[in-house]
């Protein structure tokens, strides 16, 4: 049976209300933006939702009124006005509604936010929940996948957009540029994250931005980047193209980037460990003698945030489970010379994962000059 | 003297230095990443910077040291390995500094950060301090007005291409693709937040984001937009334009709005209160009978962040000072029918104020019709 998108939200409350009562907890006030999101279906900000078994409350302001009853219509809310802080309409209500023990989102809410709190619900125990939102996002539902599938074929048509219109004295900023109108021509709503284009040498830094570098000043370019949805999920890829002669070091690199890629994406699978996969392909790298020059974790879960759980990297206590989207990505990078990444996007089945992103990287689609 | 840009950020760590002096404190820990590029000039995220009297240290990752070394070359700066969370390093590098008393940005860090510190730090007592380098920041400096300068002009040039190609058909996504696009050819490194594009109706909701809905569906188009320059400073401007009939209760709307922000601009000077400020314009909007189509704040400061001190609200108590950049926006907005809303960026000069933004918006401007 298909389950009408609709249905999502009030099915992800269900799931969290579970969480809150196995807490021992009488509610949750969730103030992380894109977890209201998650939950509700409201696309606005600056307002925060308050979880109960017996209701869900969206507490919000008199800009985002018509656009609630748009995107959520049989969410209960209740609005401040400009008079008003959101700490007292959140406080005016939480102390009427007879609760004693709530949770709050303890990864999301300020130290100063906290100390004003205790002040304003003497009668409620706040109790820090770090991740409980978090930890159903990580879990992809079906009308997560085919929007992060979305957010994967607006990145990768752009790409291939971007890279026909390059010429030599194009910038990275205008690849930039180029890159952003073209995915949003294909429906995505803004760029995931600032795209990284880096042309040779400044590839060496891991999150160099779009600056005033030209192709012509070197024969390969990084190029780091993703889509965002109307609904906020997002994709996250990186490929380097050869535009003219690449250093020997750097075609090596290339070779060794793509096995340890290979190698980390053959582990993928429920119950894997992440380190497991992170080491898989630190190994490959180890072993080629280019240990030194990878030092960020290998990936992480991509969603509504462009970093999510799960993480691989070498300290890394995650495990893989079906419906995680994650990144495989490892890198080397050469101080001055520059450096090379390859990043794909890849969903747990329950047979395995499947790569949901598809554009070419072997290496003699690498080295196939233009 | 013109002072080289390169010491802005040595001169602001000294202004600091002496904030933190005056709160009998022996250093403060940043964390807030637009505060860390404030101080140092560097403009990559996930480090902290270490201020003290004897010495100011970056703490970064491996993904980073090239920028770093590039973009402050005299900072010193520390490195975590991948194996190594950030707050190891931190606590490592503080309980070996001889620190007894240190403040944290209490607006920026976390709750479940404070815990994790308090326990990692037990011989330093850590010190709320909420906005000490916010207090800085909103005074700005020639290189930031003149940052911000730019910020305006890349936004204004945008603005005038993307209305040039103006068709019926077109929807508000691609008005701020387009846009977005334009804006980046004048040199912006990116947008100052998602462009509101609202056709008619939508422009009653204040935060509307660009959709699907078409220029020929009304005959006014809201559009409140921004650029961000490569250093990262915003401009943030809105204008309604007439592309067809004009319902005559937004004519009318217009005229109250852009009134009672030309009255409240007219107040703007050194010592002023900022609730007089946003008095003034809920004034000329009150006695047109439209006060409850009013609800939010009148504007607010601009900057690194595109939401910066100072406030115009009712309830604020903020007051404006020489080297202020604020935003005066006042809006009207009539569910279904649609808004209005007149969005200018103001620098407080010593002797009142000067409007940054100069694109026309007189009634004759908004009613001279394609």
């Amino acid at each position: 049976m298909a389950v009408d998108k609709q249905d999502r939200p009030a099915q992800r409350r269900g799931k969290l209300l579970s969480l809150i009562k196995k807490a021992g907890l009488q509610g949750l006030l969730v103030t992380n933006p894109k977890n209201v999101t998650y939950l509700t279906g409201f696309s606005g900000d600056d307002s925060y939702l308050v979880v109960t078994p017996s209701k869900c409350v969206l507490l919000t302001d008199s800009r985002f009124t018509t656009q609630v009853e748009q995107e959520c219509p049989d969410l209960p809310y209740e609005t401040r006005t400009a008079r008003q802080p959101m700490s007292d309409l959140m406080s005016g209500f939480l102390n009427a509604a007879g609760i004693h023990s709530l949770g709050f989102e303890s990864l999301n809410v300020t130290f100063a936010q906290h100390q004003d709190w205790t002040t304003r619900l003497k009668t409620i125990t706040l109790v820090p929940m770090p991740d409980l939102v978090e930890q159903l996002r990580a879990i992809k539902d079906a009308t997560e996948i085919a929007e992060t599938r979305d957010a994967v074929e607006m990145a990768q048509r752009g790409f291939e957009v971007a890279k026909s219109l390059f010429v030599p004295e194009m910038s990275e900023a205008q690849i930039a540029a180029d890159l952003e109108h073209a995915m949003r021509r294909f429906g995505a709503s803004k760029v995931a994250f600032d795209p990284i284009i880096a042309v040779g040498p400044r590839a060496a830094l891991p999150h160099a931005r779009a600056g005033t570098s030209r192709l012509q000043e070197a024969g390969f370019v990084l190029i780091d980047w993703g889509a965002t949805t109307p609904s906020g999920y997002k994709s996250d890829l990186t490929r380097v193209v050869a535009t003219g002669k690449v250093p020997t070091q750097i075609e090596k690199a290339y070779r060794v980037v793509l096995e340890a890629q290979l190698a980390a994406i053959a582990l993928i699978r429920p119950g894997q460990s992440c380190q497991v996969v992170d080491t898989a392909a630190r190994q490959v790298i180890e072993n080629a003698g280019y240990g030194k020059y990878f030092g960020h974790g290998l990936g992480h879960g991509l969603g509504l945030d462009v970093h999510e759980n799960p993480r691989f990297s070498p300290i890394t206590k995650d495990e893989l489970k079906v419906g995680h989207i994650v990144t495989v990505e490892p890198g080397i990078y050469f101080p001055d010379l520059g450096g090379i990444r390859i990043e794909d996007d890849v969903l747990v089945t329950k047979d395995g994962c499947e790569v949901l992103s598809n554009l070419p990287k072997s290496f003699d689609e690498f080295m196939a000059r233009r």
